[in-house]
């Protein structure tokens, strides 16, 4: 147990260690090489190119500038919320509120407990004398623990606990409803987008003699002859991709050895074909690397040619466009067919925010997927350490001697034997957690949730759970979650509050420690960025070939909410199960919300990129955590009551819980709606005003391609991307271009000349373009006459007139 | 506790208890004179005149109808359940249809239980030797209880319970299919009414110089352009009811006593105004009915004028209707508001569902009422003992001769004494009992639901919670709720289902005595009718003074949704929690299914008029009960398993609970949207074909009165059958017209002539009639100003032209 001392050094530990890391980000994020690293955000909303401040220089050498290591809080703080929204989105920003919310919530707590509870627990001064067996240590005379058993004063704590639960829920009432009114209002000023017009329809029932596009066309135009304007098939484009995928990394070798031998004009670039370039034929590379593409490339047609001609390759979901957001907005909420597990209505998520692999899940296969996964998830958060402790029986010493002698040498060496014994033990429960999201992620994923957004909600609710239990009650009654479960079953009910009652003021030292390492700690390492920073240098050092490269190896990636979200909610947990038993505990968490605000601040503003907008569904989410925590929180101090013989507690305390599940309903009904439905009124209201500034809106060519899988707008734009880089080099290379003699039209022709070489690469290019132009004429065609009425799906160059 | 014989021997009483019910059925059901109380559906029906079969003679004295005791058997099976439909409503043929579920579910599962369960529990024959200290029955040599701990053939009861539990499943899911195809189907074909094309709306928020009907009117035009037809104020309209009930009265009173003067012409009617006819004054009784009637014309008069003319009045809610069922549809499904709280569109119940009361309770106050009174029920179910308990030490003998001294000497005597003491303690419970489904439906009704059907979906699922915990629990755990409940908090929770477990066997005698007095005699008791069959004739004698009373008098109700579907759940829960354990119990609940299924089919045809139809909108309560019971079901088995050492049970009963409550979520998304929802493909087919059928219907004066309050309809009704009765009069009293000397046209003007006061009260309706007719004409054209556009809502003499 600390004492007060040991938990000052402790706190002076963290803060040294805070400072240091924010010394060292104040140095780093100024070095221009750095720059991709701590201002990516920037880069991608174009607020800086790539020369900024001057790129070349690796170092920065203006002295000056190292002083101003908190330069950055001003800039974090500068934007309203208004900027912050119109610059990284309503997620981000509300994100942000929760911290505030945390703030707003604790710091009058913790004011008042302070002041009043603090002079109550330290007078009550009985502690030492009552119970010698139990180490106490001095943080306890501040807490509950030192009250005398009986006595009047836990009126107070009780008194105490019923203001801060009306002070947490009135926080919480307002701010749920800023982000409803937030919420909306991002919805109604935010721009036309396809995803207001578009309701996607899953679990289409297959009818013989049609195609799916036909069933669905005709379905609509029946049930919603005033609205429907058209929809869009969802092809199985998984082989597809894979095949896209592959061109772009040889497209990417062809470049950097292009590039190598544009450098090095006197040495054609040779290789091998095996295994890491260590064995196989001797190649030139350049050649080697361009028949491959040439080869995918028919490969990826005859694919195209697959998925756009096998009706198999269709699947029964359909993006369904509606004429106007009224009509969207009535047919995602509307019951369908009588069947009410078909043709399930839904709001299409963003077409960024589609998760394409789940789409094509049957309903029944959801409901059965949905119940492993629960009990995935039950058994993963209370038997996880059963697998973990099978690991560790097996990953002992003389496992590894066995399986690999050869290392056994290096083993017997006495330093590293006794490193590798103290270390791989927790080397599997370290692992473990590490890949925890990334597992509970994959759960969520194979659950078939059809959006990222959703995805990620899933994982946060999952994570949360493990949190709960592995961290706070396996942290407060001190077993595993096994255990607990155990315990659950065979105490009885009224037992168990205690014992988390009793152990809870005990362990307020451990948690302090934890808000110091695992929160404080670990924001400074969030501004730092040390593991994008690694990656980023790494990449750049071996595999950056291309500026595209270095491009892509910046990855800003998004808030990594299904993390972020369940540890912020055991922060408020912390704070509310704390706030009446020890105090002291409150400025902790205070700090971490304030420095974690000011710091995610930053990072949303320099280096976070949303994946996608989900209009901060997850609102509803933290709410109710933060109910649960209350609620945890009446429950700890009614066991802890009713160990201190405060016996007129219990009917005092139960109002607390009553109210506070009351509160939560009616907040739940009152609010939820604007998180879930799209109300009628908005949607005539938007339509109403669109309608008036743009009466000659063609919506369907507007709509035409919005929901078009990804990889097919990835492809295009490639087409164009090459286009563009074609004509940039030509412009580059005109003095070489002198030089050429021969022209080529054939794409298989051997050529040795290297200028003459790279010339044909352009050609090629344009050889593909037209290639491509032609093909798709020819698909359009086809698609036509397959379907008279309805509109192709597939336009891939609008700009091109066929 | 009962042996074989004692159990036949009660088994045998109440056979003969039945049966001696069935005779009198019999006998008293072919009395004319009992022909309202046994046949009042067919008389509202139409199938039955007021003269059938010489309702004149009182008894019936053809012999040879006595014999045939059983005769209505055929006649309650011969329709069909399309002819039962039609004849009584979807509601009630799926009532009929739970029987015949349990029939289904239960017998097969009586055969597998006695052919296999039976010889195996026999040939354990253990329990005598190792419990000696427990009493226990002939019974338990057939139950669970008899095989020896730690068997082997316990395997076979886990085997049951699978085999069970999965035909109980798949019996439910075919039900529930059924049921739901069958609502499904009595929708589409149901004939146009009312309730397709209207939607209600609660909530609407005032508009400072609009009125309500203007803002909805206002608020639909904008929402929802093309399918917005209209709307119905609704009128707070309770003071105006009640007079009219009062108005409703004294006229009965008046035709009573003019036909009594009509009988005996020399004497008028006179009496007292004071309490009962004692004191006061005393007066000629026609003309002082008559003349409180015409004071309370006025007041209706002018209440009905505040009624109109206050904006007061007016409640916040009103009844929208549409072109189209599709249009109907879309707005009862769809949120319409930015504010949640607003404008709350649902499908409008029938118009006889509706529960006028409770339309203008604000959200706010629905959230608080529906906590309150959750509370309000869990302290009932738990702590109903208290208030009795109370009750009863405040009615003893020495309360009762302190507070009426006057009884003292017939108290004192001995028989009486005696009497009362055994009898005044279970008094309090008993009409505790008695009132307890008052009780709940007056909960409900607080809770603020809109329609009778949904009221008294809620009392059920009330009562089922009271007899779960109060019956089932309570018989096995032999305490009060109570008692239960803490022993809940204090004993660990696997404690409990042990409990439970080793409780159950024992207990089975009790609940087969249980099924053959409430069940068996419960049924018997229903098709005699004692209690409204008593009050028929007491009303007969003392309060029927015209026809039009002893139709009223006659008051069929409806069948008690809200007692008899949790006593039903009671009996699958007995019979899937005795089934593996004691399966002597199901021939018990076999016999009641079957028996009661006649029963109520008999009654169903003869008796019951349903108040309303809800399209068996209770079935997914009656689904997710059975469920329950079969998890109840699966708890006590492990408690019992785990109590007889049967160690490997544990792994593989527990997925027995899991894979129910997925087959239940299963369903739930599976089917419960038909009885919640209305898809729009079944609107826009219904709205297709009726366009097709009746292109030049004119919807709005079709729906222009639908959803008036019920009491402006009774009043127009009653205007009309006035209006009959005295053309009727008229014709007959052309003789007496012939002395009519006099033509009054004052209506205040005294009368003293008998004859010419008879008269005069033909003259006087003559003129209410045109006063009536002028006063609307006067209060349409008021209307008319105040809302131009608005059309009026209040049409009184659709035929009577203007």
């Amino acid at each position: 147990m600390a004492t007060l001392q040991d938990l000052g050094v402790s706190a002076f530990i963290n803060i040294l260690g805070a400072f240091v890391f924010l010394l060292l980000f104040a140095v780093l994020r100024i070095q221009p090489i750095n720059d991709r690293v701590y201002f990516p955000k920037l880069y991608i909303a174009g607020k800086r190119a790539a020369d900024h401040r001057g790129a070349r220089r690796a170092i920065n050498l203006n002295l000056c500038t190292y002083f101003k290591f908190l330069s950055w809080v001003p800039g974090a703080l500068r934007m309203t919320q208004t900027e912050l929204i119109h610059h990284a989105g309503l997620d981000s920003a509300v994100y942000l509120r929760i911290y505030t919310l945390g703030l707003k919530i604790f710091l009058p707590v913790m004011v008042v407990a302070l002041l009043v509870l603090i002079p109550v627990n330290v007078s009550g001064g009985t502690l030492l004398n009552l119970r010698k067996d139990v180490m106490f240590s001095d943080i306890d005379k501040l807490s509950i623990s030192n009250v005398s058993p009986g006595s009047n004063r836990f009126f107070i704590h009780l008194l105490m606990a019923y203001v801060f639960t009306f002070w947490t829920c009135f926080m919480l009432y307002q701010e749920y409803s800023n982000v409803a009114f937030m919420r909306l209002h991002f919805l109604a000023s935010q721009k036309r987008c396809a995803d207001q017009f578009t309701v996607i329809v899953r679990n289409i029932p297959r009818v013989s003699s049609h195609s799916t596009s036909e069933t669905v066309d005709e379905f609509f135009r029946r049930n919603h002859p005033d609205h429907y304007l058209g929809q869009q098939s969802v092809y199985n484009a998984n082989r597809y991709a894979k095949l896209v995928k592959q061109k772009e990394r040889l497209q990417n070798w062809l470049d950097y050895y292009q590039l190598k031998f544009e450098r090095h004009p006197e040495k054609r670039p040779t290789g091998r074909t095996g295994c890491f370039g260590f064995c196989g034929r001797k190649v030139d590379q350049i050649d080697y690397y361009r028949a491959r593409i040439s080869e995918l490339d028919k490969r990826i047609a005859s694919e195209r040619h697959r998925v756009l001609n096998d009706p198999k390759a269709v699947m029964p979901v359909s993006f369904v466009t509606f004429d106007s957001r009224w009509g969207a907005a009535v047919c995602a909420q509307t019951q369908q067919s009588k069947n009410p597990t078909q043709w399930l209505t839904n709001w299409a998520p963003e077409p960024r925010d589609v998760y394409w692999q789940n789409l094509a899940i049957p309903f029944f296969s959801l409901s059965i997927r949905k119940f492993l996964i629960s009990i995935a998830v039950f058994a993963l958060v209370f038997f996880y350490m059963i697998p973990i402790a099978f690991v560790q029986s097996l990953a002992n010493l003389e496992g590894i001697e066995r399986v690999a002698p050869f290392l056994r040498p290096v083993i017997e060496v006495k330093v590293v034997k006794s490193f590798l014994q103290g270390f791989l033990p927790g080397l599997a429960l370290k692992l473990f957690l590490y890949i925890l999201p990334t597992v509970l992620m994959i759960m969520s994923k194979v659950e078939g949730y059809v959006s990222l957004s959703s995805l990620e909600r899933r994982t946060a609710s999952k994570y949360y759970y493990f949190m709960l239990v592995n961290v706070f009650l396996g942290s407060i009654i001190a077993g595993t979650a096994f255990e607990q479960l155990d315990s659950f079953f065979h105490d009885p009910p009224s037992q168990i509050p205690r014992t988390i009652g009793v152990a809870v003021p005990m362990k307020a030292t451990f948690f302090m420690t934890y808000i110091m390492v695992d929160g404080w700690a670990g924001i400074a390492n969030e501004i730092l960025r040390v593991k994008p920073l690694v990656i980023y240098h790494l990449k750049n050092m071996f595999i950056v070939k291309t500026e595209r490269d270095r491009e892509r190896a910046m990855d800003p990636r998004s808030i990594a909410l299904g993390e972020n979200l369940p540890s912020l909610q055991l922060y408020f947990l912390l704070g509310l199960v704390y706030a009446v038993v020890t105090p002291i505990l409150l400025p902790f968490i205070i700090v971490f919300f304030a420095f974690a605000y000011l710091v995610y601040r930053h990072q949303i503003i320099n280096v976070y990129n949303q994946e996608y907008e989900s209009a901060a569904a997850f609102w509803p989410q933290v709410h109710s955590r933060i109910i649960a925590s209350l609620l945890i929180s009446h429950v700890t101090l009614f066991g802890l009551l009713s160990t201190m013989k405060a016996a007129y507690s219990t009917p005092l305390l139960i109002f607390l819980p009553l109210l506070t599940i009351w509160f939560h309903k009616y907040c739940k009904s009152r609010f939820e709606p604007a998180f879930r439905k799209y109300p009628l009124e908005e949607a005539m209201e938007k339509d109403r005003m669109e309608h008036a500034s743009e009466p000659s809106l063609n919506l369907k060519t507007y709509l035409a391609n919005a929901y078009l899988h990804p990889i097919f707008h990835m492809f295009e734009q490639e087409d164009q991307k090459e286009e563009a880089t074609i004509e940039v080099r030509i412009d580059k290379s005109e003095h070489q271009q002198q030089q050429h003699v021969r022209s080529s039209h054939s794409q298989y022709e051997e050529e040795t000349s290297a200028q003459t070489h790279y010339h044909h690469e352009e050609r090629t290019s344009s050889q593909y373009q037209y290639q491509y132009q032609h093909q798709y004429q020819y698909q359009l065609e086809e698609t036509h006459m397959r379907s008279e009425q309805s509109p192709p799906h597939f336009v891939y160059h609008p700009g091109v007139d066929h």
